[in-house]
């Protein structure tokens, strides 16, 4: 359920001190081979952190050793002392463990626009590097906990092939729905021993994260640290058939995703929005997101209120194919509005759990997508007004 | 200071009974000429009331003679049923004030998906044609009210030409910065005894509100029903240079605009964002709006929290032309962020006033634009969910 419950991974998660409360708040994952491939997609936050400016180019080359995480600081918006903190991290990291500064990434996670403790920073280091285990996977996904108030761990292992053999793909998340302090930077580190080069790698986390944590969308904002990292340490000595691989990878990415919604800090609803019989998976995107972006359409649902002209009112800033006149929309199985007029009674939808879902038929194709998000809610905005973060 | 201030106008306000309150609801203004030329702008959304398809058609001419305005339902969603009634209430005005049903605007506000009550709508257009009197402004602004705490009106006089003569443009508006229930639909009506012919008047009302009511951004959600007419009765007989005109109409309407930010339901702060020296208009718009859209910056504002970080990563989503290492930010005067990091201390800006300014300095160009906002509070999320509008 882990980091590193695919072979050739220790981890660990340690106390650095960055925290206040006092809870561990460092971790370090690393790939003892015998292979190092590695992929990345981050943040198109044209504001990047340091981090991921380090990261992007430590991953250039396809591989990577170990990665390094901090809470406690995003690094972003530091200027040149910021990236030359980041840089002096990884360095540290590769001077304790043997490696090479460039194979070390870095992620951070917390307020924008101050500088880290570098002295802690240095120290969680070596601590962390000491603590190293086989079975460290736990450890490291609750160090990285932010506002989160679980630690997120999946992982997916294929059937045995004809020689009796399996691979796995494990993974941990921060990130509390995008609704959390600091932008809720999404940090995601995913592990597998089966052999897969960086380019393979690569291919297949684009298609996996494109239709899970892009479509998990809590309030709209941007974090400048996300990041989501895939290493292969070839310690399974399985040579996988990459579209099982991919659809192993998007299930593992698929969890987690879910596993950040379910964990929003200040939600009451979890809410899938599907779109269905779109003319294009772009229209139906698209669609599902103007709704999932709508704050009026947000607070309806934190006050159960099935208000269906919200969600057209939403999908009509859009420039999907469809005519207001046809679309059908449903929620939690109630087809409230019917041909963009008066359907059922809204008096039929129940709204008392915490998951909900909404149907968007266009009816213009048969193409579909699903964006999660939340409720907005009082205590969305206590947390994000009450203390700078 | 209102919309009768102009010659050659009528107008009236009543109670046909549509708000549970008892407070006045329905609204007339009638234009006596001797011209009845007409322009108007309604919103984007393509799912659009049938009062806007309505009024769409009718001010196609260039000509409209009275304008019928209700609260208590926005007539949106509501199917053939709906454009009926709304076709209904045009007749209606027509016959009672011996006009063409095609020259009568019809504005709705209130909740989507639900039929008018058209028995008390026809009698409300009796009682209020019957209530026209030549200073009935303020009557019809507070009728047109819904979660409004106050009539909005506004108006502007030319100076006098060589002859003496000077001409009026007056407006009413309603709608609570967006903010309020029903998506906040946003009706205003515009008036002057300027003779301008529709052309022009067209062209006047589309540079204003391109710079106004566009630019009033309080939460980002799209109304089906908005719309804003203007109306020229002739009656003072002034053919107005054209510049001097649209720069008067574009004083109104800020002013207007100003009203329904500040008058936004739940806001505690009145936020003006502002990006300078950009290379282009749309650059400096797309820029400011981003950070207007902004939930987590429109918290932290709420919180009294200079969250520069927020501003920089909202600033990042947008393809606008500038280096990250350039930007700098200032809120309330303070110089929060230089070169894309850390300036002057957070400490140093005082949030506690409701007026914010945020200026985002691109240094790409030298063009710039301001959206108006508000932050993001309990209050916006009470009034939005507590009940069904």
């Amino acid at each position: 359920m882990s980091v590193t419950k695919a072979q050739g991974f220790r981890a660990a998660g340690v106390t650095a001190g960055l925290k206040v409360s006092g809870k561990s708040d460092f971790a370090l994952v690393v790939n003892d081979g015998p292979l190092h491939s590695a992929a990345a997609v981050f943040t198109s936050n044209r504001v990047a952190a340091a981090p991921v400016h380090w990261t992007r180019t430590a991953v250039g080359d396809g591989r990577l050793d170990a990665v390094v995480l901090n809470s406690g600081g995003a690094n972003a918006c530091t200027g040149v002392e910021g990236f030359q903190n980041t840089h002096t991290t990884a360095d540290k990291v590769a001077d304790v463990l043997g490696l090479s500064a460039g194979d070390v990434a870095v992620c951070s996670t917390g307020l924008i626009g101050e500088q880290l403790p570098m002295a802690k920073i240095l120290h969680g280091v070596e601590m962390a590097a000491a603590a190293l285990v086989a079975d460290g996977g736990t450890a490291a996904a609750t160090a990285i906990m932010t506002t989160d108030s679980v630690a997120k761990e999946a992982s997916w292992t294929s059937q045995p092939g004809a020689d009796g053999t399996s691979y796995t793909i494990g993974g941990m998340a921060k990130g509390a729905g995008m609704l959390a302090p600091g932008l809720a930077t999404m940090l995601v580190v995913i592990t597998t021993d089966a052999v897969v080069e960086a380019e393979g790698l690569d291919a297949a986390l684009r298609d996996a994260v494109k239709v899970t944590f892009n479509r998990a969308d809590s309030d709209g904002c941007m974090s400048t640290n996300d990041t989501v990292l895939l290493l292969a340490s070839g310690a399974g000595a399985v040579f996988p058939d990459m579209d099982e691989f991919t659809a192993g990878l998007t299930q593992v990415c698929a969890q987690l995703a879910r596993a950040l919604i379910a964990d929003a800090e200040g939600a009451n609803h979890d809410i899938a929005i599907t779109t269905v019989n779109a003319d294009s998976e772009r229209d139906a995107e698209i669609v599902s997101r103007s709704v999932a972006r709508s704050n009026l359409f947000k607070c309806a649902i934190f006050g159960n209120d099935p208000n269906w002209g919200r969600v057209l009112s939403a999908v009509g800033t859009t420039d999907a194919i469809f005519d207001p006149n046809e679309i059908n929309v449903s929620i939690n199985g109630v087809q409230i509005c019917r041909k963009g007029g008066i359907g059922d009674s809204r008096e039929l939808v129940d709204l008392s759990a915490r998951e909900v879902t909404v149907e968007i038929d266009l009816r213009a194709g048969d193409t579909s997508a699903t964006i999660w998000t939340n409720d907005l809610t009082h205590a969305y905005v206590e947390e994000n007004s009450a203390y700078s973060s």
